[in-house]
This record gives C-alpha cells, structure tokens and sequence, in this order.
C-alpha cells in the first residue's frame, strides 16, 4: 500500500495557486513537507494556516528534501534553477516542477546543470485566480497529473528511480492519477486541450470587444459565448506566458485551425456541404457519451521486480501515450487504468 | 400594467425544445394558446399535460389567431409558411418565430408573401437536447429575447403595431426582455456571440479526434478543453443548418478570426510579443467584472402617445442596438433599460 511517508520530504519553492495548494494537500495528508517563497506576506500567510515555510531557497535545501518541486512562474524557471543548483550540490534530491508546459522547463533546469534529476509534473486543475490566498488543498485532491520522461535515449540512468518517487507522490498522499510521457507528447496534447482553447476564446472575445455591434452582442450572448471565452476572462498574462512557452506546439496547432476554418469558410461561400466537418467527431462524441455512463477502464498490475528499470519506463510511456494512467506505485507493483 | 392578454391569442406552430416550452410557459401564465406540430407523437404528448393542441395548420389558423409563432426547423420554415400563407388570406393575424437567425427567415416568409404581417423573434436560450420530450417552461421565463423589424425604408405601415404585439408578449406573459434591431445586425451579432463560437468549439473538438495524441489529449482535457467545445458535442446537424443559414455574417467573422489567428501565430514563430492580442478585451473584463456587481441599467419610459409608429420603432431600434433593451411595453409606455 502507498504510505504519505513513500514520497520522502517534499520541498515546494512557491506559494501560489498551485504551489500553495500542493503544500496545503501534502500537510493534510500528513506527509513531510515545506515550502518557500520570495514573498514575505506568502510565507507568513502560510506559517499563519500551520504550513512549516522557510525564509528562503538556502533553508529549504538544509532541510534535506528528497524531492523539490518548483511551483514559480514559468518565467522565473530559469533564474530559479540557477539559484537553486550550488544548493543541491550535495544532495541527490529529486527535481519536479508545476508547469503547463513541459520541454522549456526541462531546457531550463538543464541549463542549470539539473536535468539528470528532472522528471516534469503538470497537474490538470487550476481556477481563475491566483496567489496563495486562493490556494486550497481541494484543488489538487485526486487531479489528473501528467508525469514527464526524457525523450528516448536521453534520460539518466537515475531517472526510473525518480520517476517512481514522483509517481508515489502523485498516486498516494495525493490521492490523483499520472499519466507518464515524454515531453513532447504533453506539450503536443496540452496545446490542442488548453493553449489552442485559450487562444480561440481570445480571439472570441476579442472579436466581440471590437465589433460595432459590440453591446448588443454582449447583451444577446448567452451560454455557447459564456463557455467559449470563460478562460479569456481569466489573467490574460498569465495566458500570454503559457501559450508563448508553448510556442513550437501551439504554432502549428493553429495553423492546423486556420487551414480547418478556411474549409468552413470556403463551404459557407460556396453554399457548398458542411456535413464532414460538423461529423468528423461523432466519433469521439459518442466516446464521450459512453464515458459518462461507465466507471472506468480495467486495471493491470505491472511488475515492478526488484528496482524500476528503462524497460519499465518506456512500457508506462507507450501505455500512457495511448490513454492510460497510472493509478498506483509502489516498490513491488505499478498499477495502470486502461483508457475509457 | 401588462396583462397576460395583452398578447391576444397565441398559435405556436410546432412543439419541439422551444415551441413546446413557449407553449408550456404561456399556458402556465394564463395566456391563450394554442398549438400543433407534424408529428401525432408530439401532438399526444403535449394534450396528455393539458396543452390545447389542433391537429393541424388548418385546424390551428381556424382558432382565430392574433398572433403565429413559428417554432419549426429553419429548413421548414419556407415550406410551412407556403401551407400558412392561404390559411391566414382572412386574416390580420402577426406573424413571429423563434429561429436562430433573422435575415433568411423574413426572407422565407417573404417568399409565401407573409412580409408585410412578420415580426421576427429570437430568444437567447436552449439546451443540447431537443423535442417535445425536453422542452420546459422554465427554459424561456425571463429569457433575453432579439425582436427584429424591417431594415430602414423597407417596413409595412403595420409593422409598429404589430411589434408592440409581440413585445407585450415577451416582456408580459414570458417575462423576458427584448433588444429590437433590424435582421442584419441580430444576425451579424449572432454570427459573433452563437454562430462562430459554435464552429470554434467544432474545430477544437475535430483537431483533437483526428490528433495522433488523441487519447492522452482527452486524458488530460480539463476545464478549458471542456467549456470550449461543450457546445460541439450537441447536435451537430442542427449546429450546422444554425452556421449555414447566416452564412452571409458568419463567413466574414471567420475570415476576421483566421486574420486574428495568423497574428498570433506570426508572433509565435518569430518570438514576437503577443500583449496586445492578450489585452485587446481588457475593456470587456472590466465592464463584464463591474456588470456582476451591478444589479442594471437605468430604466426610462417612453411615452407611446396613442399609437406605436415608426418614429418610436426607429427610437427602439437605434437605442437597443446601442445595448438597451425592452423590459415593459404597454399601450401608454414603452420602459427601455439601458445597457449595463
């Protein structure tokens, strides 16, 4: 059975949504954890709720974490990691991270020399908000995370081991599920399922902002605009970053989406038949149908024989990438959900 | 005061989502009503909650009517008005709908020459589901409703009176307000807060059934993903004659955002700065943030002096399209409130 303790210490640097949330759910759950942040009313906020929070990255590291997790801006990885690396030195410590993109972190913590001890993390949930005030330990309970490897042929021989830890983490005081794969694949999937929608309720509101008709829009809209520019009202900065980071995925993810709209376009203009493109999902609509009623796919346990190996690794990555999750890791056994 | 037989009585033609649920509602208030469809399935089903239903066109333009509402499918729209066109020959009854655009419905009646007698109508409401079987009066109480008239120069001498019809009906009995515009800019307005977001969420719903990642992407679909094409999974067939039927306003709204979405892209791949593309709406966050904490706009009362004519149709119309909308409309006043 997973323990709170499998997972070691747990040093989380930020205490924002995400990072605050994390720290907040890891304590509940009893399990060795502190944090930190440059933000002297985000530390006192969270010494004020119980949080064990140190004064900066230096007593962080004394601590002698097992794993750190960076939880900062996505444009404070770099300067981060830099200050973090002669920190580490000594230390074998695990690194993770919170990001909503994964190969540029990677990139930035290797360009502080601590890509041999990365393994990526994202977990799927996240409010409008921000800042530890709006951190909750309910964000993270039981979230979907996607859990990240080196592309083939370049991990370190260390990172199973890591990986594993991370997947503890996820699976057991967290309470969710991984599902575990190479970086590209995240970012390829994160950009069609959040940077690419982001951008297209961008555009939606904008449109409507700059539209002559613009208040009578606003006041005949109702639920099909709601939804689609719900995320656009959230911190457009914040937005900017995610999908900027994203760059070499969400590029031709859009491109993709004007080359689709140029069909509609040229359908409408045409008075020609939109049959295809307003079927071309049914597919995944009746999946979706079908998901609703059912509880889940079938479990298998994987052996885990000793001390998790590459081949392990590279079989969770192949499962993974085709839908499955992992729901539990333990030392003797990786047990995995087939997709729904 | 509105009374709820201001509205004299009502025939609604068809009993599907919205005709079934007008039906309930006006029955529900009092109101006179009166109602058929095609189908002796639905007819049945709405007599067995008490509904007064003919069982034909015929049986229905015998009652009397003052006031028609069509409530068919947009592709029946010019055939049902051909079989209405003898039946109301002795009649002065008005003659409304509640399809989703307005320019080819006037057309279509046009065409069975019912023009002269057309006053278009348009709530803001639905669901995914359709049929008699879904429809509910709760659905269109208080909706926001677009009553459309004639463009400039092109309206029947009868058009005022027979706009006050229906807008006592739908600020009366349904409870609802209505922004009075011409066909054109309801439609131009549709294509932007209904119509493209209803091709968007299509897009992004179709780019990830047909991505190699497809199954890790759903994996890890959340909130951005989920709100951005919950309107894709409904019934595509009838989003399509939706986005078909105003191809005239869609098609140039999709060719701004395929402008709009090849800005971000020249950005994304050159490293070039995306803030203005992020803070465009940033007018629309605050107005929308402000409208939550307000409770509407001013109201102010028009005086209808006798009879509704042109001068205060053409009042309404430059007022609503500027985002104000009727709230009451009796046969002394007309009470217009201005947008938030």
């Amino acid at each position: 059975m997973s323990r709170a303790t499998d997972a070691g210490r747990v040093a989380v640097v930020g205490l924002g949504l995400v990072g605050g949330s994390l720290t907040r759910l890891l304590a509940a759950r009893g399990a060795d954890v502190v944090a930190t942040d440059t933000h002297p009313g985000a530390r006192s906020d969270a010494r004020a709720v119980g949080l064990r929070v140190t004064d900066d990255l230096a007593a962080l590291c004394a601590t002698e974490p097992d794993l750190v997790v960076l939880a900062v801006p996505l444009r404070a990885v770099r300067a981060t990691a830099a200050e973090l690396a002669p920190l580490l030195a000594g230390s074998d410590a695990t690194l993770s991270d919170v990001g909503s993109v994964k190969g540029p972190v990677r990139a930035a913590v290797g360009a502080a020399g601590l890509a041999d001890r990365y393994v990526g993390a994202h977990p799927m949930a996240g409010t409008e908000h921000s800042g530890f005030a709006a951190s909750d330990a309910a964000l993270l309970d039981g979230a979907p995370w996607a859990v990240t490897v080196a592309a083939p042929g370049t991990a370190a021989p260390g990172e199973p081991a890591r990986l594993a830890r991370v997947l503890r983490l996820v699976t057991g005081p967290l309470g969710g599920t991984a599902a575990v794969v190479t970086d590209d694949r995240h970012d390829e999937a994160a950009a069609l399922v959040s940077h690419v929608p982001h951008v297209l309720a961008t555009q939606l509101l904008n449109a409507v902002a700059g539209a002559p008709v613009r208040d009578l829009a606003l006041g005949l809209a109702a639920g099909s605009f709601r939804d689609g520019t719900r995320v656009a009202l959230t911190d457009p900065a914040r937005t900017e970053a995610m999908v900027t980071e994203n760059a070499a995925w969400v590029a031709p993810a859009l491109r993709k989406a004007v080359r689709d709209l140029e069909v509609v376009i040229g359908a409408l203009e045409t008075n020609g038949s939109l049959h295809d493109v307003f079927h071309a999902a049914d597919e995944v609509r009746e999946l979706r149908a079908g998901a609703r009623a059912r509880s889940g796919g079938p479990d298998e346990d994987l052996p885990v024989g000793g001390a998790w190996t590459a081949g392990l690794v590279d079989d969770l990555v192949a499962r993974c990438t085709a839908g499955a999750v992992v729901v539990r890791a333990d030392d003797d056994v990786v047990r995995v959900r087939a997709p729904r």
